[in-house]
């Protein structure tokens, strides 16, 4: 495994970055990050209800940068927010893959409409900008075996993550057509600080930390077995700054991951451990489960390893140090 | 090489179809040859301006038909048209690959909202019927090798390409979570009569066929080498019959073709001795045809022939047939 190279960052000094849906949980780590290293940081959020945005997400930064309140699904504001960047970092989306299902036109309009308005607007306003998208580990679908290469078939079991796939493309189609540079991160089970805690909609790891700060039981279906390649949100962020900088990486696909499994039985017991409460119940798997049950997952990070990505949290410390932040927090996210 | 049979295309007698986009070329011939079958024929088409709609493609069955004046980007309108069928030709498109890099929105609101309304009003009011899908070769992009198996990668180069591989997504998810059936059909170069000929944009076999009509200039790029694989309009009407009716074919995607490759020279001289006028220039290649060159194309049809799928009519003899038709009916086409 190689150790992580953050050494490039020092090229953020006086970039200018665009971070779409900075106000959310990733972005506005990414956002943080970048301040740190020097950039000029624009932020462009909706604020959507129910969505990820939290503007104490960014208030240890929020005199040192840009916010524009707007929404990536109109162009206009697209177009005045992605002149002359640098960088962008495209956060924004439409999360849950369950009401990707239930709306799949609101997904729509999010995920690749307001996806090819930030194309559009690099293609006409500034074509020297980079971009880096946070994808979804659910391009994949049902994995064929793991460790996961970004080569495996791609065959989405929801409209979230058919959207998701369908920006990286668009992302391979403009570069192809007009040269803009991409890199698309393939994210899986994303935790941390800052989520939002309303609903359990954005992920597990979260929610169930909530339940176990409240004395609440959590459910593990079957077994408890499933694997899944839980990482933790700096880790996300240290990727999509080197991803955003890096020659190397100029038109590509890579995934993420904290460079092992963890299954849902240890992830339960790490949360109520570290909590100090919560109990656990094994329940029966829900009946139409499998339409959303991927398989195990862990990714194969050897690409991403390329740019000095080597995933820095364990599990164990992560889901401390979030357990920690909404101790201090709690009054803000729920 | 098996043959066809179209022996299970008795059960069509007394089936209620929609055929979207049936004014056009493909959907006219689906829809003809289902009424020839003893199909209940509905067809749902917005003649939509500079595209492939043209009343008198169904002039033959006029009588026979139910036709919807309508647009597949409305829901309500798409409803309607949906409740109570028990198959669905959606063939409805956004056709030309320029235009969709031109405008990728005009391309996302039909290619894929308007997908996305016949799957919703499936899945709310019929989820009975079976959809037949006419995707692309330019799901692929570049490919591999030859022939090509629908298990290649897909890596479209245009948003048309992105638009119809979402389609065959949004499909595969619709089956999973709500049992829809359907099949993906993938076209390669389509000819054939009834094809729109105001615009190059839709194929260069018809549109050869009209500049050798009117004694013009044909061009070929390079050395003519480039190989595709020509698909006579007949031939895929055959292909959505079988895959509409044929329990085997319950949710795939497969690859539709002429069963062997034509170089582009091969295609230009059989043109301009089957019209018998027009010249052949040899010109270099465009500066920026890379983006939509995909290489040599020709389709692996085993697949398609479990159906009972075979080509039925070789590239000379399509040719010949296209001709005749023009010269007859040139007046409504251009």
């Amino acid at each position: 495994m190689k150790e992580l190279d953050l050494s490039s960052l020092a090229q953020y000094s006086g970039k200018k970055v665009l971070v779409t849906g900075g106000l959310g949980m990733i972005g506005s780590f990414a956002a943080t990050e970048a301040v740190k290293y020097g950039a000029v940081v624009t932020i462009l959020d909706n604020s959507l209800p129910e969505h990820g945005a939290n503007i104490f997400n960014i208030d240890s930064v929020i005199s040192k940068i840009k916010l524009i309140e707007g929404d990536i699904r109109d162009y206009d504001t697209v177009v005045e927010a992605v002149k002359g960047q640098d960088v962008i970092f495209h956060c924004a989306a439409h999360v849950s893959y369950t009401d990707s299902m239930k709306n799949p036109y609101l997904d729509l309009e999010i995920n690749a409409r307001g996806h090819l308005n930030v194309l559009e607007a690099c293609r006409h306003f500034n074509t020297d900008a980079k971009l880096v998208f946070t994808s979804s580990r659910m391009r994949y679908g049902n994995v064929q075996s793991i460790p996961v290469k970004e080569t495996q078939p791609t065959a989405p079991l929801m409209i979230y993550g058919a959207h998701k796939l369908l920006g990286e493309k668009y992302n391979e189609i403009y570069f192809r057509n007009y040269r803009i540079k991409y890199v698309n991160l393939v994210v899986p089970n994303p935790y941390g600080p800052r989520q939002q805690m309303m609903h359990h909609k954005y992920g597990l790891v979260n929610w169930f930390i909530r339940v176990a700060m409240e004395g609440g039981e959590i459910s593990i279906f079957g077994d408890g077995e499933q694997v899944r390649d839980y990482i933790f949100v700096e880790d996300i962020s240290n990727a999509i700054l080197l991803a955003g900088i890096k020659d190397e990486a100029e038109a590509t696909t890579m995934n993420l991951g904290n460079g092992a499994g963890t299954s849902l039985k240890t992830m339960v017991d790490t949360v109520v451990n570290t909590v100090g409460s919560g109990t656990v119940k094994h329940v029966e798997w829900p009946d139409n489960y499998f339409n959303i049950e991927t398989g195990d997952y862990v990714a194969d990070i050897s690409k991403a390893s390329l740019l000095g990505y080597a995933p820095n949290v364990s599990f164990a410390e992560g889901v401390k140090r979030t357990f920690d932040f909404y101790k201090e927090n709690r009054r803000l996210y729920w």
